[in-house]
């Protein structure tokens, strides 16, 4: 499944590595040593969970069908050739993706979901024919669960720390002030 | 859309009647007073709500691709033909319906979903060559949702009373004590 | 972080041995074999989650706070107290919980939420003086989260098969057939 | 009860102006006829909702708690003086707002959670002896509430063109380009 899911990404344009850009855009302000391999690392152990894999697969799923024209209804075939501004069940796939990584990976969804870095601008731009409408919101929930998986390990010394001592100061690198 | 999507339920076997059962099953122990018609016209909210019409929309149409064999992956095919175990982008569809209708509904689409009152177990049982693996999810969605909307609406004066008074005792109707 | 969490729930009369017997509630009907042992290693995992620790901890000193009467706002005080109908914060820490683990967690935790087996409805009785308004939620979104941990371990291999085979009938532990 | 949250607010040195503006932070590239008493009445409509009030009133007296050093752990204490990285509860009761107005306020409060214009940037300035770790958090979720709550009203009129024509082509307006 794993295997599969990956073939899927490739098969319409989005390479590992693309996501690992679109972690380092979240995350290097916080972890300027963060490495693009830590952040394939984390990609791929987020692409290991069932869920995950799941949402990608019915995600695609849709894009192909609405692009096959196969779906039932004319609307929903037409709203997902569109990527109508107002539906949002490609989001709710992507939240089902990032809940599972908590609050941080939620956040950095809908920030990364706004910036549309790399990869995800480009699944965004018109491809007449082609439909895009769940991978760029599964694209980012990827990055976003891999940025929060990487924010509580990188962090943990340090909060550790601050759970336990009451002296010291907020390390540098805080999820809070992006600047 | 609205009347298009009560269509789909209908075509799919749903009537708004059998919701309403399933919402007098959630609700009927907090509030006896609570009419079938008080539901109907809950459940029709409900369904004028944009993002609740495009979940129905996604889920039944997914249901169908998977009837009509026309997805392009096999397993996701197979996965909901059977509905099977640990698939969860039903639920997660539905809880994008529920949380524009708080806890409460989130809650009671937990219990509906596992006591599968009358329409529900209805559309769970196999129909060979039917998938409704994202409708009876959607049904109590709706239901949960209109359950939710009630609690918030019946209960808004002995609410507001005990925000405001100190010294009286908890309503009967509590959401917290089904016994 | 960890045995201070458990310590609080043990001064708060939670034993992990009582969270255990809620989790076999809730899986025995798929897992018959389940042993209590295996759900205590479930919570004891759920339980090292830093958002798990701080949802735990801060449900427990709103409780406290409402008992010792330090909260600033009368109606809030009031509202705890009495566990009111209508506040759903409880209910919103505890899918912060629940979210971490999927679907399966959510629903479960809806479930578990309106039967409160066990030590649930035990904080759920009246005790004048205690606040456990957020501890029952936590405790039920403990339990629930780690169902959905044990449910997506145990049924890994049958699954793998399911998704792979497309000839074999639906397990018998299947999630959404509780009867 | 909505006149006391607005009193809180104001208390904790927030003005519904402040509020407004960070909901013309988010939508006036989508809607640049968009008015601040347009955002007003959107904030106001937001802040009557049981669920909202219940959120604000919970995370201000949780500040205030830790202001007040009368919460009974130190490390609560201490992660909230500190709006500690990796604490998420204040998300999470965000997100228990965002919840109720759909995807795009959920999108939308992780954008502004991390661009904190105005009030927010103000609210996340170390004030030695301030708590702010939920309200900006709160503030943040209320503007982004809002944005959800004018974006579906604003854009109905074109979404239902949408809907029911094929030949026509996607509003400017959308909600996923903003360049």
């Amino acid at each position: 499944m794993y295997d599969k899911c990956i073939a899927y990404l490739n098969q319409r344009g989005v390479q590992l590595e693309d996501i690992a850009e679109c972690v380092l855009f979240l995350q290097k302000e916080y972890h300027p040593q963060l490495t693009k391999e830590k952040c394939l690392q984390a990609i791929r152990e987020v692409l290991h969970k069932r869920e995950v894999q799941h949402a990608l697969l019915t995600g695609i799923c849709l894009d192909l069908a609405a692009e096959e024209q196969v779906l039932d209804d004319d609307d929903l075939q037409y709203i997902l050739m569109q990527d109508s501004a107002l539906y949002g069940l490609d989001e709710v796939l992507a939240y089902g993706i990032c809940n599972l990584y908590g609050s941080i990976a939620l956040t950095n969804y809908g920030y990364i979901d706004k910036c549309k870095p790399g990869i995800i601008s480009e699944l965004n731009k018109d491809h007449k024919d082609t439909c895009n409408t769940f991978l760029d919101d599964i694209v980012g929930a990827i990055a976003a669960a891999s940025a929060g998986k990487l924010a509580h390990n990188l962090d943990q010394p340090s909060t550790r720390k601050k759970e336990t001592s009451l002296h010291q100061q907020d390390e540098p690198n805080s999820q809070r002030t992006p600047t």
